[in-house]
């Protein structure tokens, strides 16, 4: 993997990551989203919205854990930066390696595949079937693209990050499209409520 | 640890768990703590009724995990099962082992006392001071009380959970203090909503 390869994921989710067990997540985050289904009740588009809401705060702070485990620096193209996010960030974070696919010809938009089982989905049991008003307009693992979107935003990357397919919803393959919009100045972004 | 010991929690969690990062999982139940303070309006005793239902549902769930990846059988006493929970429970789902204290003399109350850092609040700043209304009412860990309480309540054993004390409000150690009811007949409790 180029550049990327002189980090290695596998090391860092072995030796030096905190873990707890993956079905807690699951359960807590799958209450989380019936949580909002309720609040807001049943708009599923509110629900993405505050999932990608939540998730872009988690993404604020989770990538100063991942920048202090895995002394990942600055990398030179988006490329890279999709190599760096599949094989380290969400190796170490979630113990997967989602797929990279699908690049554009200018090399800012590609999509990342999740293996299955997706962590926050597995032993989930909702109640989607593939023409109920659910599964076309929630995006359960939503938080996802809040976290990355966060986390890019805190090393000065504009990227749109959402979700084009998901298994849950019927289709063929879970896969969460990213475009690189811009590259910022040194800022530091203002948390959203 | 007496009849428990056939079982070994440090073997079923290095082994026979899937693992996600803890601090993924911290911020992520900080999302929904801070979620249900805005639903309810910094309405703290309802918070924690919603996270103790939360917690219920989920154990009703995470119950059976248990069972089918440590093989335990039922407990002969609540001696037993209290050093089921933390030896075996809470090494396999959270990765502490909480130390067993202040037995009640028939032997059917007890504490729990969470080692530092407790996963759920490790990382986590909160607006918690030690006069302010947040740390007097709101018991921020209390998702576990309910799990506790919906876990043990597929066994066939009423137990009341509840935090006495919490080192994030400022107290000297994290205390989970657990109260048998009865021993039920075998029945199927209904989910909560």
């Amino acid at each position: 993997m180029s550049k990327s390869s002189k980090y290695n994921g596998d090391d860092i989710w072995k030796n030096n990551v905190e873990k707890i067990n993956s079905e807690l997540f699951t359960l807590t985050y799958g209450s989380v989203v019936a949580q909002l289904c309720r609040d807001f009740n049943n708009n599923y588009h509110e629900v993405n919205n505050q999932l990608d809401k939540m998730g872009y705060n988690i993404g604020l702070r989770l990538i100063e854990e991942f920048l202090a485990k895995t002394g990942v620096r600055r990398c030179q193209t988006f490329r890279e930066t999709s190599e760096i996010i599949s094989k380290i960030g969400f190796k170490i974070f979630l113990n997967i390696v989602p797929t990279i696919e699908n690049w554009s010809s200018d090399n800012k938009t590609c999509s990342l595949i999740l293996p299955e089982p997706n962590p926050l989905t597995e032993f989930v049991e909702l109640p989607i079937t593939t023409d109920s008003k659910i599964s076309k307009e929630l995006w359960y693992s939503q938080i996802l693209c809040g976290v990355l979107r966060g986390a890019l935003q805190m090393v000065q990357l504009d990227v749109d990050v959402n979700f084009v397919k998901d298994v849950l919803r019927g289709d063929d393959r879970t896969e969460i499209r990213l475009k690189l919009n811009k590259v910022l100045k040194d800022e530091i972004p203002a948390g959203e409520d």
